[in-house]
């Protein structure tokens, strides 16, 4: 079962020569889309958030690497194609350092590629290697949604901050995907959807997915989450992350320690969901997260007719914060929820994953 | 002293006939001034935030109302001016129903002309109650940025949220008085402004005043405190109010309680500082006092060169919301800081009032 409007928004051209993705930036107005070739292109794409969400970015990266590595001179010997693939993925990863997915889909393509010594089977291995990372991405998707969603109930009211849907990754979605998943399944949610400024993506982009699929979301403001929060309306929170330390600290869109705090202070349960290509055990903690930090342009400026804050006025822009693990209810993966004490439930799923079990989560009647 | 460009914002035309206001929608691209001569003019003035601000508001309806005295057929018998007055008086309260002091400045009026018998004499009377109206705020926010200079020292960083400097007010402000005090005693703070979605008040109006008045300050989104408030660089927020109910709860700008939780979590005291005209001892909690709401399209499209979302989107759109006084560290009012159990605090500060003793701070060296 496909969804209606959730076609791959990142793909191949029909050549396989090029990344074709949908142009985030110019959601909800029009619909338009991308043809990346070179590299500066897809480094800007990504840099300037044309596609984004952490699992998207990691698709993304890993075709534009397949793509890139066919402009590489066929009769190149095995090192130095290496070495100038390496080169080409250093500069992709350089585009946003916060995401840990991006850099995992870079290394997922060299490592594939590094084990694979003749130079004619390359090329087809990096293919099905890209093919492969999206394919476990809608199935990741999936699986993660299955878990959210008995974390809810009919009727409930969920609260969101930036955007963590189909746009965001592919397919379901993480955050979000409980509620199209349970959507299909005939249940109602009320979602509330934080803008989230600067860049607007819970305006643009959440509240956009949610509506055309027929799921009841009300925008709000980032500032009103707690009124709405004070006034009975969340049941429980559900986030994306760009990163997950090894204690359960989680790197995400700038705000969501905010909204952490806050439905801690009004008792409601705090959920981050992503797949386990976003959890770093190589990061201790979120004191290891290096925080990007963006143009003030995007606060003074950017999409106003006009400046809403003089030009000599001083900004301070983080693409991201870090919500402490004392705050997470819940960390849900393909693999299942984790729960409190991060340090061991995080490590135990990896231990399914490197196992190579399923997910665990049997498929429903409407996938047979 | 006067500060440099803290010229009045809100006053009377030379001949006394129409009341004057600079167009605070205008800041900080343009400077332009209003003339408001009807009753619908004024009405939409403060519906439209030209005029803003919970005690700049009651200076402006004072004003208002006076001039619209002056329209009332000189012969007009007593009681039937009154009712005259009293209708226009009810129709400019209901642009704004959360800020009290709109409501407390017209009820003022009304009863100083009412106790005047004499058909000679009420506009005199009239005049004169609005310009005490405006001077007392004056002295009030002096005295409220002396209480509130005391709490905090040399190098402080200071976060706020909207605005409820010069402009909310007349000359130092409320919140953000004692920074401007403190800076022509040559004091450094370092102040984080919240933007302040969705009119931006912060970005538009905070950081203008700052900035002009030469106080270093850095521009926010409000999702951004959280990330601010952890990184160490706020040892105190100062926020204004738009009506203080009896046990101290406090309604102001939408995003305030969210900033209280904020810093209630991370450790950092949370000030409200206003004139005692904000508090309402009528109401005896929160739960009293009706929340604004206002146009969707504020939060859709407002300020953009493109809807940010798609106009089928609903928008919950508080004006304001209400902190719990459990959150507060202390109210800060012209006649000294009240502290928990406000219950006592506020009403003993009104007893203060009542018995027209004077604010209490001794007057410092510069203005003598």
């Amino acid at each position: 079962m496909t969804h209606p409007y959730l076609s791959d928004h990142v793909h191949l051209n029909d050549e396989g020569t090029a990344v074709v993705i949908l142009d985030q930036t110019q959601i909800p107005n029009r619909t338009v889309y991308l043809t990346l070739e070179t590299a500066q292109q897809m480094f800007d794409a990504i840099h300037q958030l044309q596609v984004r969400g952490a699992p998207c970015i990691g698709i993304c990266a890993a075709y534009d690497l397949y793509v890139l590595a066919q402009q590489i001179d066929p009769q190149t010997a095995a090192p130095d194609f290496l070495s100038q693939l390496n080169q080409q993925a250093d500069y992709l990863a350089s585009s946003r350092p916060t995401a840990v997915n991006l850099r995992w889909a870079l290394d997922r393509m060299l490592e594939t590629v590094a084990r694979c010594a003749g130079q004619a089977d390359r090329l087809a291995i990096l293919h099905q290697e890209c093919i492969a990372i999206h394919e476990e991405d809608i199935a990741m998707c999936r699986s993660i949604a299955e878990y959210g969603l008995s974390l809810i109930k009919n009727g409930d009211g969920i609260l969101t901050h930036c955007n963590a849907g189909p746009l965001a990754t592919s397919r379901y979605g993480t955050a979000l995907g409980p509620l199209f998943l349970g959507h299909e399944r005939g249940m109602d949610f009320h979602v509330f959807a934080d803008e989230t400024r600067p860049l607007l993506q819970g305006a643009r982009l959440t509240s956009y997915e949610l509506s055309r699929a027929g799921i009841d979301v009300t925008l709000i403001c980032d500032n009103m989450a707690s009124i709405v929060m004070k006034n009975g309306w969340v049941q429980a929170c559900f986030v994306g992350c760009d990163r997950v330390a090894a204690n359960g600290d989680t790197a995400n869109k700038i705000g969501t320690s905010g909204v952490a705090i806050l439905a801690k202070h009004y008792g409601i349960p705090f959920y981050v969901l992503g797949p386990t290509s976003t959890i770093d055990l190589h990061c201790a903690s979120g004191a290891d997260i290096p925080i990007e930090l963006r143009d003030p342009g995007e606060i003074r400026e950017k999409f106003y007719t006009e400046p809403m804050a003089l030009p000599e006025i001083s900004c301070y822009n983080p693409a991201f914060d870090v919500t402490d693990h004392t705050l997470i209810s819940g960390i849900v993966t393909e693999y299942g929820i984790c729960r409190a004490p991060y340090t061991q439930s995080l490590r135990a799923v990896f231990e399914k994953k490197y196992a190579g079990l399923s997910y665990g989560m049997p498929e429903k009647e409407d996938e047979k």
